[in-house]
């Protein structure tokens, strides 16, 4: 009998990255800050050090402690990963057995329900209710009505761009039973982190990325803060040399210049209010724009019946986003991007 | 109730890698040559041109096409790996269901039953003969007769540093309709690859990885050979962005050297017969070492009942190398390394 891929297999959907070259990218999230282009000497410097034909240090330790420095935790909370994607990959393998119930929300990130089909996990999904918002009150039913054994979601939300406070993120942890998998990517674009909290918990799981308001999405450098028991189950099931060295060089020297990322933080944020208010205001004037969404991250969301149309167009200008379903997502650029982008989107919704 | 870790995390036993600060490293069966000695610059200049702050290429198509261009094969049969670690791991959480029988040989590399068991499948085990060999024959039959749904095995083999001929392992693989993962890292000591052959196979993988003959353990690059179905499917099985832009460009950089790399085998192929001949040469003068494996991979694979012994000897002395049970094996590195392993080596047998 000649070999078959298996069933989760063949019916596997990939996620779908936007392909192609465009000229202004606002599709994935990253940061518009290109830290090669202050930080390329330093790198370089620490990069030539490295024995490149030796195995990486296990545990990362340098941009561990870099990590922990610049978020004032403890070291012996954090796990590197290969991006928080591996992270969310071991945790739903390792963490979860076959047939274990695994709770999504909708929408959220789309690869947490990935990964739990790939494992053979049930994956259940609840409904956000129809503002998008998340109701606390009836994640935890859920979660102890049906005997859920892990809960995983964003806060703030990708692709929603809404979050829930800390609050109300710490009066569901003390409410569930389940693990809780937080992954709080966005969180340096708000306030409502629950970070320090990591180590008190034994049901709680954070991922953190380099990816977003970091800047360094090329490296692939995440971070898992749990306590103790967690952290050191983590350790030993991820693969033994997880994160290269390279990428832990960069990470430690990028994390290492505290003031400098700050202040890339406030020139995001700042960046996305005036995206923000710019598209508010094109809602008000062309009513195919349905609602835009309060936004605690480096996007801004939107919904509108003619998503495929818009999205389509802009492509054809060579500006990507990201059409999710009826919504739009569309991230926070440089003053120059946002500013060719909202011409050009005027200009298609007029022609609408 | 409070959250507890699962069975198989609490009973979960990490690959353990020799750890702490030595003059002499021969444990993990690297290249000896640090190629930042050679291409710094040509690294640096190539990092520079990195966007830091975008997605790497979720294919990884430059280090794809030189490792194609390195090997004469061709690039739609290869999809690059965060190691050939992380390629373990995808092939056997998601071309493997719960309890689907995997075979390994033992011994072999530990991982393989590691990831095995992580992914809650059946993992058979068959020891190899009282010489360490495979007996190909046994194998198809027992594949046949238990209905194994996939083999892992190495050839070269770590730790044994034996090999099987080209044409057995092909024998192999007409004769089972099992998926085999065939890891060659260590293929470029020897001559008795089958890549040129990934292709034709719908049951084959063949794993490569720039960590052993390469030199570059410290980047993770490692690849999957295999043909179109099967490489479609890893690619969608993936993480979206499973290897990161600096490696991907380190990795290019370094294979587009090929006389270099071409050299650099034959350098380590020499230091790895000279350590052999050496080491053989002892085992007549100090019968404490049983046998002395004949060795097609760049490190030495000998017997002994005083292993423990002569490792914990060789730490005190900022050599480390590893102990497998009875067993030591001994990268070859430069000619000073070796020499001085020999040194202390012969000293600890003496006083045995």
């Amino acid at each position: 009998m000649p070999y078959k891929l298996n069933k989760k297999l063949s019916s596997l959907k990939p996620y779908d990255p936007i392909e192609g070259e465009y000229k202004i990218r606002l599709d994935a999230n990253e940061s518009f800050f290109n830290l090669n282009q202050v930080f390329s000497e330093k790198i370089s410097r620490e990069i030539s050090k490295i024995d490149l034909n030796r195995y990486p240090d296990p545990y990362a330790a340098d941009a561990v402690k870099a990590f922990a420095d610049f978020y004032g935790i403890d070291s012996k909370y954090i796990t590197a990963g290969n991006g928080s994607d591996e992270l969310i990959s071991i945790i739903t393998s390792c963490f979860l057995e076959t047939g274990d119930k695994i709770l999504t929300l909708s929408p959220d990130f789309s690869m947490y329900a990935f990964y739990g089909a790939l494992y053979e996990l049930q994956v259940e999904t609840m409904q956000k209710e129809d503002d998008l918002s998340i109701n606390v009150d009836k994640v935890i039913d859920f979660c102890q009505d049906n005997k859920i054994k892990a809960l995983i979601f964003s806060n703030p939300c990708n692709p929603t761009s809404l979050g829930i406070k800390r609050e109300e993120v710490l009066r569901l942890l003390s409410n569930v039973s389940a693990l809780v998998i937080l992954d709080e990517a966005y969180m340096d674009f708000w306030t409502e982190s629950i970070l320090d909290k990591a180590g008190e918990f034994d049901n709680l799981i954070i991922l953190k990325t380099c990816s977003k308001a970091i800047g360094l999405a090329s490296i692939r450098m995440g971070f898992a803060v749990a306590g103790e028991t967690i952290s050191k189950a983590l350790k030993a099931a991820k693969s033994p040399y997880n994160t290269d060295a390279v990428s832990q060089a960069i990470c430690k020297c990028v994390l290492g210049e505290k003031d400098f990322l700050k202040n890339q933080f406030s020139e995001i944020i700042k960046n996305r209010d005036e995206l923000y208010l710019s598209i508010l205001k094109l809602s008000s004037k062309y009513q195919i724009i349905e609602k835009v969404y309060e936004t605690k991250t480096n996007f801004v969301f939107l919904k509108t019946s003619k998503s495929a149309e818009i999205f389509s167009q802009l492509l054809k200008n060579s500006i990507s986003i990201r059409k999710i379903g009826e919504y739009l997502r569309i991230t926070a650029g440089s003053k120059e991007e946002n500013a060719e982008f909202l011409k050009v989107f005027e200009q298609i919704l007029k022609n609408l």
